[in-house]
């Protein structure tokens, strides 16, 4: 792409930077931009730029907060007792959004992800460990997304808590309320026979 | 959507004003910036507000420019007399990119929209018709996007400069280079029928 213009250009290439914004998406956005009022565009950046500058994470389950110890965490009415560990804040927004769990959250920030360089430091592993290590987490609930690096940092995780009292469990993988069986895949099929649960308790789900 | 942090909220709300951007898509953009370092937000940031406060129009093509005669317009080798009326930078970067052109272009700025509130005064179309009153044009191609706000505008410009000594054509429409006739629309079958031009014609075309 050739531009008229060393600034549009600039504008575009630092668009393209964000993930699954191509060049020609990004200059249509820029391009936008251009058409709004002055406003719109020093809305946006002064937006993204105090939101990087003055970000703050939870001290306890580290997810975005603006104080220190977020809503949740500070909640008197949710049960310290069950933890789900999750990798990022939109996790824990589409749990939030069942509401279906009454416990508490712990963000890890990621995953362990060799090929892309993240190792268990790079996330909140041992916040959590130190965390169930004191005792006061009964049951810890793993909510990671079910890839190879998820298992990976589930795995980790639970060889780290080994030798602590708690109960760790993990989210029912199995075919989606209201899909055909016909096209589901194979190993989530599969699973979701393997982990058959009794049809009482099935009849108990709101 | 519930955000846990109002500096969030905030970023992603101006995110999801940009066209084609929901709230989803603008969460995942603004969780990327945050995984990112700093630098990278301010470089993104100040690319749009140098953009926004520091751009330019060609004084005679009106097309975004950091100088006040764009490249193409100040280029000798180009022929001055012939205009091609194009809606946005877009459609000049799309037409240099075939090297077919060797004239100079127009940029509306948009088309005649009563439905978005575009009038005529909004467009760059009185420049367009003082540059053809002026006599030097000889000849203006019309390529706008065949849409009825296009059509319209073609034809008010058309009316407008009535009386001048200028030829105008539009760009030919019909089937795409290499797609099969069975899958075109009928419109746009039946105009490439109409508009049929001489055997001979078609070998020239490199």
């Amino acid at each position: 792409m050739e531009f008229s213009s060393k600034l549009l250009e600039n504008a575009v290439y630092e668009m393209s930077q964000l993930p699954g914004i191509g060049k020609r998406t990004a200059l249509r956005l820029v391009l936008h931009l251009l058409k709004q009022p002055n406003e719109q565009t020093v809305k946006l950046s002064m937006a993204l730029q105090n939101l990087r500058e003055d970000i703050k994470f939870c001290t306890s389950c580290h997810n975005i907060s603006d104080v220190a110890l977020c809503e949740i965490c500070a909640n008197p009415k949710r049960d310290e007792s069950v933890v789900c560990v999750v990798e990022d804040i939109r996790d824990v927004m589409a749990i939030e959004n069942t509401n279906q769990f009454n416990g508490l959250y712990h963000v890890l920030g990621g995953k362990i992800s060799p090929m892309e360089g993240v190792g268990p430091n790079d996330l909140t592993i041992s916040s959590l460990v130190h965390k169930v290590k004191q005792g006061e987490v009964k049951e810890l609930i793993f909510a990671l997304s079910s890839t190879m690096e998820g298992d990976t940092t589930n795995f980790y995780i639970y060889k780290q808590i080994d030798g602590s009292n708690v109960n760790t469990s993990t989210i029912a993988r199995g075919i989606a309320v209201g899909d055909e069986l016909e096209y589901a895949d194979e190993v989530t099929l599969g699973r979701s026979i393997i982990n058959r649960i009794p049809f009482e308790n099935s009849l108990k789900t709101s």
